[in-house]
């Protein structure tokens, strides 16, 4: 199961603990603190080296999660700077995000006594957002090798130095976000982009960014694929069709035969070239999340819409929830570990809908985003 | 997965078709036709014969669903004696609920060409009732011997008479029932009773009903624990303590660390004396669903309540729906399977809310109820 969680997209994969709400309802940053989780601390938890129950939560994050190792292999230079720029992406995404929103994060920042830590920002009941989070993650675990080598054809070539059945060690960044608006006009989106290290000294990253709708505008969607697409293309002129594809399958609800939204980039096992061109693809991914979304929820907060579009807002939500607690690998693999809960479904909107039965009027705007939920589109030139 | 299936205690469990509403919100039963469902097919539901892509919908259910076998040691008058009950149940169950809600339950009924069919009832959007679902379902289909033994200390018993790798026929009835009240005062119910056989002649039932309240009000538990003790203890003094703890464990959100509700009595793989003991009591127990629950509801159900109070049964719908969708093992299966989605998730509340870190104030009734779902407590004498 581990394998999931690391080489996943949700954003649980390296989900950081936080400090529990206060009775007042009023919650900040709180002393440090050593606090044993309520959860229980599974076996495969204990294993992995990632147990959840002993975080420190601490008033300001350290100016490096990253351990001083002097491992052999270990490329410490990457890890720092991997780490630097999902901090300075936060720091930039989350004031992007208020700026909009005129509502504040609350931050809770943890580290752990092996290593690593997190620093977990969510702005719940905004003015225009009914809940954006974006978690940074550090972690210091380790993984069966069969969960290694089930989630990849270059398994085997992962637990290159370990002899059969021995765990590998691993370290792991990565920053998550996911952004529900209010508006039903205005889409949701997704992202999530990491680093990962074997101790033996196989290295990869992976990400990726996804957009939602509940209401299809096109020229929207265009410009969402076009910004990632430009990004790719830079980079590697296979990088977006291979990449679009690829997440146009994972965000998909097999059950429901429909895509969870309407796609964008998702890559996995990238070190097929020198890590410094994969860091600064993933860089400019992470730096389009801005222009490539916020410019979308600016344009629509303030539509005006009926009850009944909204419900169909809270309906899409309701898939969301599906996604996400039945075939997200993150998130599967957070809940059965024993993960730190609030920050696993930090990714769950404020509110979601079932009705039974429901089907949108032929025709419909409704109607319509389904179809291009049952068959991905082209977006992008 | 298929034995978590048909061992399971979803109402997904047995989960039948139901044609999709019209463009108008107008539904009614409709002609018979054969609708080639949009979901395809997997491989396990082709193997299973229990695929999902071949209903017939149908006017009137015949007079019953089980087939005309002369298979040897299959016993055709229990089949057809529990069908009869489950529907006598489904009738009298509806019409209860629906005296007391005033709104009509929407009947959609299919069979299937291979034999068996169901009777799914929806009552949606209703004054009392949020969402209330009692659905009938007769399968024929086959296991995976694997599956059956995996899912019980008596598996190898089950698979008598079939080859080591060989598939195993099954029979299956049962009726399952979700019911979510508006109020925050009034609780949610589930029940599940069902009877299994295999072509070998191996044949157990399983049942239960569960309590899922907002708010505790200790009186109405107990009232509910009681009305269950009381049909358990005319049967065998033993049931109602084992069946009591069976539902505490298996109605658990493990990453959570607390129950879904407050339990009830819950019970599988009971086949260790007479069959019409085991159906005299499974028999009692839906015929006490009525008087266990529907008085409860007509206690709360024009409670006064705050919007907070609102929003609190929400987020425990919340909890209702991770339960469903990551533990349940009929919902996960059929979700899994390719299942009639519509009828497998009939069971998720209309609305659900997930608040980030939320914690309820010391000593608020929400922090009181909390803690019976962090430690089961004893509710009947």
């Amino acid at each position: 199961m581990l394998s999931f969680a690391v080489l996943g997209a949700s954003t649980a994969l390296l989900a950081g603990a936080s400090a529990p709400a206060g009775a007042n309802g009023v919650v900040r940053p709180r002393a440090a603190v050593l606090l044993a989780e309520a959860a229980a601390t599974t076996d495969e938890q204990k294993a992995s080296g990632i147990s959840w129950d002993s975080h420190q939560y601490v008033d300001q994050a350290p100016e490096s999660l990253i351990r001083d190792d002097d491992l052999q292999g270990a490329n410490q230079d990457m890890r720092r700077r991997f780490e630097e720029n999902c901090r300075r992406a936060q720091n930039a995404i989350c004031k992007a995000v208020s700026e909009l929103d005129g509502a504040e994060f609350r931050e809770d920042v943890w580290t752990r006594p092996g290593g690593g830590g997190g620093i977990s920002r969510v702005l719940c009941n905004g003015n225009v957002f009914e809940k954006a989070g974006c978690s940074l993650s550090v972690v210091y675990g380790s993984m069966p090798q069969d969960a290694l080598q089930s989630a990849t054809s270059r398994g085997a070539d992962r637990a290159k130095g370990y002899a059969p059945g021995e765990r590998v060690p691993f370290f792991a960044c990565g920053l998550s976000s996911v952004m529900h608006p209010r508006n039903p006009m205005a889409p949701t989106m997704h992202f999530n982009y990491r680093y990962f290290e074997t101790d033996g000294g196989v290295w990869w990253f992976g990400g990726g960014s996804d957009i939602t709708p509940a209401y299809l505008f096109e020229e929207d969607i265009a410009h969402f694929h076009q910004t990632y697409k430009d990004v790719c293309d830079t980079h590697d002129p296979e990088y977006y069709a291979r990449f679009k594809k690829w997440a146009d399958e994972y965000f998909t609800i097999k059950h429901r035969g429909e895509t969870r939204g309407l796609g964008g980039i998702f890559f996995d096992d990238q070190n097929d070239r020198d890590p410094e061109a994969i860091f600064a693809f993933s860089k400019e991914c992470l730096d389009s999340v801005v222009p490539a979304y916020l410019p979308l929820v600016a344009k629509h907060k303030d539509d005006s819409f009926t009850q009944q579009q909204k419900e169909w807002q809270l309906m899409r939500r309701g898939r969301y929830v599906e996604f996400n607690l039945v075939y997200d690998r993150g998130t599967v693999f957070g809940l059965k570990t024993g993960g730190r809960i609030e920050s696993i479904l930090m990714s769950l909107p404020e509110t979601a809908r079932w009705e039974y039965s429901h089907e949108p009027a032929a025709g419909s705007p409704e109607a319509e985003i389904m179809d291009a939920f049952k068959t991905p589109r082209e977006w992008a030139k």
